[in-house]
């Protein structure tokens, strides 16, 4: 990038402002950053959020950046994994300012100096078209330990971290808390055999665990934590509604063997919620219990009683 | 990503095409991908192509995909690196029908397999806006081999592996061979002191080195050489402006010592061409000579003799 585009002068302000940690041994400024060998294995995950699509041109610049590094924390969080170094790409609308993509960055950073992740690297241009950020997030995590999907068996307790719902219509989703400590704690105190954060929603983020596992679910209506950010005068199943398919929660979805769960229940490590919502099954698919009946719990929402419940489609 | 999105048939499509390399653990599926661990340091690279600027609406998709993931390559490949792992950003205009997302990642992907990369993970959104692939490409490298831009050194010989300028008039920006092969085979031919790729212009890219090493240099311009798509009908110097200034060449620029440099030239590895260009110096800045006579070359072209001459605004 040569320092007579625009983008210059916002990327020195990056590059003084970027916190770095050990593993990063060369960040900003080569072809690519190098990141220390290490007995540990890497874990990567990569998303892009858009002006329009997941926030709005009025959402605060702050609150943009934020977001865009928060979701990947999330992700890295959900191996079980601790965020180590990020990568941002940003593609700057031309009616930025200086103090528009300093703005749009101080979230993203005063995030990562939160977490003790190092900005390692990245891309900015200009265009003519709307905000994009990328952000690539690399953790590390001891060999073998990573939480993945698949790993779910018969029997198991299906349980969240926290209450859900109501993320979207109340901006939660631009300031949630990635589950980081939450997940290391878990992970230390009992053995997980699936975990996965909830962006999409329960009702459909669930399937990404039954898929990959070759297992089904029991999930008990009563059990779903309601986040207060649903609006209090709707229906209980409205509210359940709510809960099942808002989606951008962030909290996690995890399973783990009953009797670990009854264990983890009995000493749950200090400043963690969680909330037993079902079982895994060796039938497939999911069932949702509500009201002592069965419904057929779809990636669209839940069928019989209540008739068919589209999941959200704002994202 | 809920599988009932638009996207969801084309991710199914590039889980299924996703060649796969052992130091990928786990892959597309999952809130992250995990890569091995190994003795070896990782180096990152991300970059972010957009249409209107990287490329045109008028560009063929498998050509998109292809240089999307071809300028990473060159950034692995100019830290001495071989590439490993990609995680593919695309952003998508909802216009696009699943052959034209098949088409654009085809080129991607076409191009991962000839190199041996293992597409991990990504994220894919369809918007209202205009085209945009982020790609981010992990390499390794042996611990403490990574050529970096900060160790050239006065009496440094400066080399470049290929002929400059054209790139972007005659459309070889978009199907340039990463030097991957010349990189590996150079370091372990020679010592190499500082090393980069061509995007920006030998005229802009240069700096980078000098900046990052506190030192100058002397350029030859009669020894650069110029490509055979630099219009030949140009006067000499308007030629040597276009090699100097054109960017996206994707050649690498590189430093050694002399006797290094004359090891080099008596004795190249097969199938790589080596042309030495200049020398570093002490004194910082930079010095062009053309016809006897010496011109100060800037990052926004070189003056005295020729006036100022504007690097490239293409990009």
């Amino acid at each position: 990038m040569s320092d007579n585009r625009p983008e210059f002068a916002f990327i020195e302000w990056i590059k003084n402002h970027a916190p770095t940690r050990p593993e990063v041994l060369l960040g900003i400024g080569d072809d690519a950053a190098i990141l220390a060998a290490s007995p540990l294995e890497s874990v990567v995950t990569k998303d892009v959020i858009m002006s329009g699509v997941h926030f709005t041109t009025d959402t605060p610049l702050p609150l943009v950046g934020r977001k865009a590094l928060a979701v990947n924390i999330s992700d890295i969080a959900a191996m079980g994994a601790r965020p180590i170094a990020a990568f941002i790409g940003i593609v700057l609308p031309k009616t930025f300012s200086q103090a528009d993509a300093e703005a749009l960055y101080s979230g993203l950073q005063s995030l990562a100096a939160e977490w003790e992740i190092t900005i390692a690297g990245g891309d900015t241009n200009s265009w003519d078209g709307p905000l994009v950020i990328s952000v690539t997030l690399i953790g590390h995590v001891e060999a073998g330990t990573a939480v993945r999907r698949d790993g779910a068996k018969p029997g198991d307790w299906i349980c969240v971290t926290g209450p859900l719902g109501g993320s979207l219509s109340t901006g939660r989703h631009l300031n949630f808390i990635p589950r980081v400590n939450e997940a290391l704690a878990l992970k230390s105190a009992v053995s997980l055999h699936a975990m996965l954060d909830l962006s999409d929603g329960l009702g459909s983020d669930l399937f990404h665990i039954l898929d990959r596992s070759n297992v089904g679910a029991r999930i008990f209506g009563d059990a779903i934590p309601i986040h207060s950010d649903v609006d209090q005068s709707l229906s209980a199943q409205d509210r359940l509604n709510h809960a099942i398919s808002d989606g951008e929660d962030f909290e996690f979805l995890f399973t783990l063997s009953a009797d670990e769960g009854k264990k983890l229940l009995q000493s749950l490590p200090s400043g963690i919620s969680v909330f037993h919502i079902g079982e895994i099954t060796a039938d497939l698919g999911a069932v949702l219990i509500t009201n002592e009946k069965e419904h057929l719990l779809t990636r669209t929402g839940w069928a019989h009683q209540f008739g068919s419940v589209p999941s959200s489609a704002i994202k």
